[in-house]
């Protein structure tokens, strides 16, 4: 039998093909039914050492959802780090104050630190360029939901790969499920190296392509990501890539697609995805936004032990 | 019957005199009876983009009173925002999070394109300079709660009645309740043409003064705004202005009053209202502070559909 | 019978011994037995005019243990006051909105000052350099749990004596119980005179030393404080200084110390303590630390009358 209580959540890695199922299941048990009460008397310490509101107030919502309560903050200049105080001494004065933590921090590493330093379970809301879990069990229960089924499936990555962390953890836990795998980018923002090796050691299918036409008739899944400005030298480079992985409704009309393709986005999108695609069936991003809701609180819910 | 479920509350103008004087029978019975756990599972989200930390904190605490929950933000540099996302998006994907949106917004029309984007309800706490339709309920409630009635009165608008956006909104309510209304300010900020013409068109009877004196012994209430420096391009005009309208308990004794003169104001003070006025049987400005709580109890209730 | 209904905490210097005793009383209770539900309904106005993280999430904690909850504000930048607003008219408005106050506040005074402008009760959260009194009772538990007892110890306090407000605090406090006190501290950082001079009125034994090895043989508690480098005009004084008080597993073995001695401090620590020192018995900072939540909750139930 699966029991994830007392478990930390820090890296997609951590967690095998069964775990992960469960964890899906009990998500659609919480989208579906009303467990308010269940999390009674129970405090989340929310602590972002840097800002994401999105990623707060989703954790915020599920844990009173379920009835249990919240404290944190979302800044680092209100907290006691501007005095000198190591990120080891915090988490361990605020685990007297709650029954589990939730991190988001700037340094690669740091939730590690804090589940190694404390009794309680950690949750990692996204440490550096590393992780961010919770963002792909929301994306795997999104494609499960909009798919009817998780295995099998054709999934494209579109857009920044090379930094893309949402899109490196979902490829790693779409190895579980026999995923055929399309890397849609630029040359220049090709997914890292080790990933595309680690996916060969797990006997992944995988192709990488400069463009969506060469592939779009294949795909069940379309995995957008953003493009930031910021990872260019040049800004005329930014602008060339930019309109060449731009989605709107009239791209997706010329391309040849299959029937039932869905596209997710993590959010948020600047120009990549144009508003033209919001009202078409393809669009599931916002679905997908609002259930980091239900797969949070099946997150919380397993580690707090009250779900087994 | 009426029944304010799911309406979104942008502008006071929305509100037919009948849903008005509903809101402040509702009101009346939050503060009189406790209805704690009325809201219990619900939750609200307080979207301020710009701080406005006593309208945040009266719907936090309108809601906790109620059994309900808040999650949210108030402050522009911890959103997502500054990513490039659109107000649209973001209200959007919070949507998913909540049963209700409160809103501030530094841009006029922010409320009403957040209610056409999201399908619950959502209540506008101040967008630019246009509309706050909360604090018109707020001081409708007081006038009625004060003076045992609504209809009929004779309301003076003090101060700086060109860009106080509360005694706009306030006008024009009170046109559906028969009300004399007096205009006291300086030549440079007057009521602006639109709002008298609109008066006008309403039958409103109404006069411009310059001087309190000339009608105080009219008024059973004067409704005082903050004259605001940033207004004057010349700080020796802002300081001519500021002593002729600073109220006191001695300019209060100078006058010649009506019985019962009640003075509302929707606070911050600064120095146009003096604290010796405080312990007058005159104010009532702290009481209307504290209809906060009861009146945005009634609007959130409505709208939630809890009370019909 | 000991009611504390509806008072103020605003100075360690208000309670009597019988009132200190009863508030350990009553902590232990609360550490020990779950009192979810006592505070529901109850609303906490959390008023932070500067940031301190760990006294906001303690009594956030502490309020929804007991199920209440919490409005506030924890950066100036956020609040009217912005806008030239007072204290006292602040505090008065937010009265309407909530059962209880804590206030921190950058002026030494504030807290008196609210308890003075409004009717229900106000705890001090620490305000300018002057009192902190809920961490004075926070040491004072911490002491008596971990001693079995807090009549007629021994106590050094060792570090910034001159500056540090917990240091005065516990002092004056300690002197209820019988204390012996041995103040270490280089010469610059001595108790001021006036606090020793009450504790010669109160009839206090105590030493001053430079070195911790002159007492440690007499110690049942160690009291260590941070020694913040702003305090130093010149670098290499802090640098001095830093050196000779800094506590580690290795300092400790070669003093020679009483058994049982226990080491409190007050949090956050830079460098003046040692990560070494954590697994030692001395050990108690962190339990210190975690304390604030039931010795809150204490004060909390108490000061709303819930618990007699």
């Amino acid at each position: 039998m699966i029991s994830l209580k007392d478990k930390d959540i820090i890296s997609i890695l951590d967690f095998t093909k069964e775990e992960i199922l469960y964890i899906l299941e009990i998500s659609g048990k919480m989208e579906k039914e009303d467990r308010h009460g269940i999390l009674s008397g129970k405090i989340l310490a929310n602590l972002f050492f840097e800002p994401s509101t999105r990623t707060r107030l989703s954790f915020e919502a599920a844990m009173k959802r379920l009835g249990g309560e919240v404290i944190g903050f979302d800044d680092l200049g209100t907290t006691s780090t501007v005095k000198g105080e190591s990120l080891r001494d915090s988490v361990k004065i605020i685990e007297g104050y709650c029954d589990i933590i939730v991190l988001r921090h700037f340094l690669e590493g740091a939730s590690r630190l804090t589940a190694d330093s404390v009794n309680i379970p950690v949750i990692n809301a996204g440490d550096g360029a590393s992780q961010h879990p919770t963002q792909t069990f929301v994306d795997l229960y999104t494609i499960q939901k909009s798919k009817g089924e998780i295995e099998n499936l054709s999934i494209g990555f579109l857009g920044d790969l090379k930094y893309g962390r949402t899109a490196h953890s979902l490829a790693y836990a779409l190895a579980h499920f026999n995923a055929d795998m399309y890397f849609i980018s630029p040359p220049s923002l090709r997914m890292p190296k080790d990933y595309l090796e680690e996916l060969e050691l797990k006997k992944v299918s995988f192709q990488e392509v400069n463009s969506i036409s060469e592939v779009s008739d294949k795909l069940d899944i379309l995995y957008c990501t953003r493009i930031q400005k910021e990872r260019f030298a040049e800004p005329v480079e930014y602008e060339k890539v930019r309109g060449l992985y731009k989605l709107s409704k009239s791209v997706m009309d010329e391309l040849n697609v299959k029937d039932g393709l869905k596209i997710l986005h993590p959010l948020p999108r600047v120009d990549e995805m144009d508003e033209s695609l919001d009202s078409t069936e393809y669009a599931v991003y916002f679905q997908q936004a609002h259930s980091g809701v239900p797969v949070r609180e099946a997150l919380l819910a397993s580690v707090l032990g009250v779900i087994q």
